[in-house]
C-alpha cells in the first residue's frame, strides 16, 4: 500500500455493498504499514474486534453490525425460525469477542431487535432492514462526530495550536472523530492549525494512531512525550487542549486515558482551556462524580517492555499502570457534545445535554 | 553477575589500588545485566565514557580523575619532562571523550594542575600524590552527596511517600546520589519510603536506572509513567518530590530533565513541596533567570524509535524533542545544597549558598 493515503479519504470501517465485505484499516500494523483488509467469515471478523485491528468503542460498534448483517446474507435458510436461529449464533459468536466494549453489544441488540420485529417479511427484505439498519447506526455515529467538531471548531480561530491526547480521533470512530473532530472540519477550512500530539504511554496510541491519522490527513501535527506538555504550553504554543472520554460522571469529572488529567493540570497553571469532546453517550448521570469511576488497572508488562521484546526496566520491579485517570470538572473548560457545549455548572448543563 | 547486588554495596566508580584499574558498573547493560567491568588501557577508558558505561556529571569526573592517575602509573620515563609530555596525551585524549561535560575538564585539570606543582618531585612522589588527589575529587563528590542526603532527610519523616523524576541517583555519582541521597540515608535508618519513580521518557533513565538502583538496594520503588503523577498525587501517596538538576539560575529556576516541570505543576496544584537537590556547583549566579538557560533539543528517533529498532511513530512525523525544562522557582518548595538548603527569595538564599 501507499503511503500516500490520505485518512480522511477513508473510513475506519467500511462496507462494501457490492461484494458484502467489512473493509477496515488493520490498526494492529500502524503506523509501519497501511493495510486495508477485506473481511467475510465470523472468525475474520471476530479475529479483527479480538485483535484491535479495528479499536474505539464507536469503530467497534459499527463494525460489528456490519459483520452481523455480512454473515446473515451468508445464512442458508428459507424461514424465518432457521434464519433467526444462525443469526443469533452469529450474534453471540461477535459479542465475545470484546465482552467488555458497551458499543459491541449496544450495536448487536439493535441489528437483533430489529429483526425480530420481521417475522413476517421475506429474508431479503429482512437483510435489506439489516443493512439500512448497520448504515445506520454508522451514519449516526459520523453526523456526532461531526456536530462535536462543528461546536468545538467555535471554541478555536484559524492558526491556534492544539494539543492532544492519545488517540480519540478518526480511527477510533467511523470519521472525524471526537477531539480530533474540530481539527479535522477546521483542516478542510484551510484553519492551519498547530497541532501537538502526547506520544502518550504506556500503549503510544498518540504516536501510533493520532500522529499517523493527522499527518496523513496534512495536519501540521508534531509529536511530543507526555511530559513535554508544559515546555510547549510556556512557549505559547498551545491555544487550547482538545481531548476525548471514555466516562462523564453528573458533575463533569472525566475519566479518560492515564496522563489526560496532567495534561489538564498544567494547562490550567497556563490558562490554557480544556475541552472534553463526548458524545452524550459518555455521559453517565448515574455516576455522581469522578471518585465513584472504576479505574481498570493493566499490566506491568505494557510499561517494562516495549512491544512485549525489550525490557526497559529491572525485572521484578513493581509498578502501576492505571489505564485511566479522573480529570476533576473544575479543570475542565467545556464538555462538547453532539448537542452543543456544555459548561459549568455540570451537573445541570450536562442534564440539558442528554435530553435535547 | 548475580542479581542480588545492592547497590549501596558498590560505589559508581572505584580504584583498585592493588592493581591500579578503574572498576565501574557498566551503565549500558542496565537494567538487564549487572556487570562490573575493570578497565586498564587509555583507549578502555576512553570507551567507557564516551559510550556511557559510566555517566552522569560528578561519576564522570571522578572516572577520568582516575584513569588519568592509572595511565600515570604505566608511563615510562627516567624525568618529569618525559614523564609530563605522556601525561598531557594522556590528559588530551581523555578530555575528548566527552567534550561538553564539564566536570571532565575541570576533574582532569585539577590533576594537571597538581602535577604542574612537583617537578621537583620524583616519578613515584607525583604518582603517589595524584592518587591521593583522585581519591579526594570522589570523597568530595560523596561527601556532598551524603551532605544533601542529610539536609534532604529533614524535609521528610519515616513512611513518606516520595516521587522522583529521571536518574539523579547513585549511577550519576560516586555514592548515594543527589535527588536519591535523602532516599538512600532515610532507607539505612529504616525509615521506609514509598518511592514512586517516574519512567521519564524518551530515554528511560528512571525505569532502566533509578528504578534498578533503588530495588537492588532494596528500597520500595514503584515504576510509574510520566503521565502519572497526578494519580498517585491525588491519592494522597506523594508526600514530597526529589528532582536533581543540570543548572540553577539566579532566581532559584531550575533547569532538569525533560518534564520536571510537569511533575512540579502537578505537585503544586496538589500541595506538594518540590525539592531540588543541587550541589553548589549547579548554581550559576551569572545566569539571571531560566529563560537565559539554552535547552538542548535532541534527535526525533529517541521518541520515535525504541532502542533504535522498532519505529513507534509515522516515518516522517514532526517531533519536538528538548532533553530538558526549566521550572519556575515559584514551583519549588526548597534547594537542596551541600551547605543547607536555600528558600524563597532564591536570589539571596543562593549566594549565601555559594558563599560558605
Amino acid at each position: 500500500m501507499s503511503d500516500k493515503i490520505n485518512i480522511l479519504d477513508y473510513e475506519t470501517v467500511e462496507l462494501d455493498t457490492d461484494t458484502n465485505e467489512l473493509v477496515i484499516i488493520d490498526q494492529t500494523k500502524l503506523p509501519g504499514n497501511i493495510e486495508i483488509v477485506r473481511l467475510k467469515s465470523a472468525q475474520e471478523i471476530w479475529d479483527a474486534i479480538y485483535l484491535l485491528k479495528v479499536r474505539g468503542a464507536p469503530a467497534i460498534g459499527v463494525a460489528a453490525a456490519f459483520g452481523l448483517y455480512i454473515l446473515a446474507t451468508q445464512i442458508k435458510a428459507d424461514s424465518f425460525e432457521g434464519f433467526y436461529k444462525e443469526f443469533v449464533k452469529n450474534k453471540e459468536f461477535l459479542n465475545s469477542s470484546r465482552p467488555t466494549a458497551v458499543n459491541l453489544s449496544w450495536a448487536l441488540n439493535r441489528m437483533d431487535k430489529l429483526a425480530c420485529t420481521m417475522k413476517e417479511f421475506s429474508i431479503d427484505e429482512i437483510l435489506e432492514a439489516l443493512k439500512k439498519e448497520a448504515i445506520t447506526i454508522k451514519e449516526e455515529d459520523i453526523a456526532v462526530c461531526k456536530a462535536i467538531g462543528e461546536y468545538g471548531l467555535t471554541l478555536v480561530k484559524p492558526g491556534d495550536g492544539i494539543l492532544t491526547h492519545c488517540n480519540a480521533g478518526q480511527l477510533a470512530t467511523c470519521k472525524y472523530g471526537t477531539a480530533t473532530a474540530p481539527i479535522y472540519l477546521g483542516h478542510e477550512k484551510g484553519y492551519g492549525f498547530k497541532v501537538y500530539a502526547d506520544e502518550t504511554r504506556p500503549l503510544l496510541q498518540g504516536a501510533r494512531l493520532t500522529a499517523f491519522e493527522l499527518q496523513s490527513a496534512g495536519v501540521d501535527v508534531t509529536l511530543i512525550c507526555d511530559n513535554m506538555s508544559a515546555t510547549v504550553m510556556k512557549q505559547g504554543k498551545i491555544d487550547a487542549v482538545f481531548v476525548g472520554c471514555d466516562r462523564v460522571a453528573a458533575n463533569g469529572d472525566t475519566a479518560n486515558k492515564i496522563g489526560t488529567s496532567v495534561v489538564a493540570t498544567v494547562a490550567k497553571h497556563y490558562n490554557i482551556p480544556v475541552y472534553i469532546c463526548a458524545p452524550t453517550s459518555t455521559i453517565d448521570l448515574d455516576t455522581p462524580t469522578g471518585n465513584e469511576i472504576k479505574i481498570e488497572q493493566r499490566p506491568d508488562t505494557e510499561v517494562t517492555e516495549m512491544w512485549y521484546k525489550e525490557r526497559m526496566a529491572p525485572e521484578g520491579v513493581k509498578v502501576y499502570n492505571p489505564a485511566f485517570d479522573v480529570t476533576d470538572h473544575e479543570l475542565i473548560a467545556g464538555i462538547v457534545t453532539e448537542n452543543g457545549i456544555a459548561y459549568e455548572p455540570y451537573t445541570e448543563s450536562l442534564k440539558r445535554m442528554k435530553n435535547i
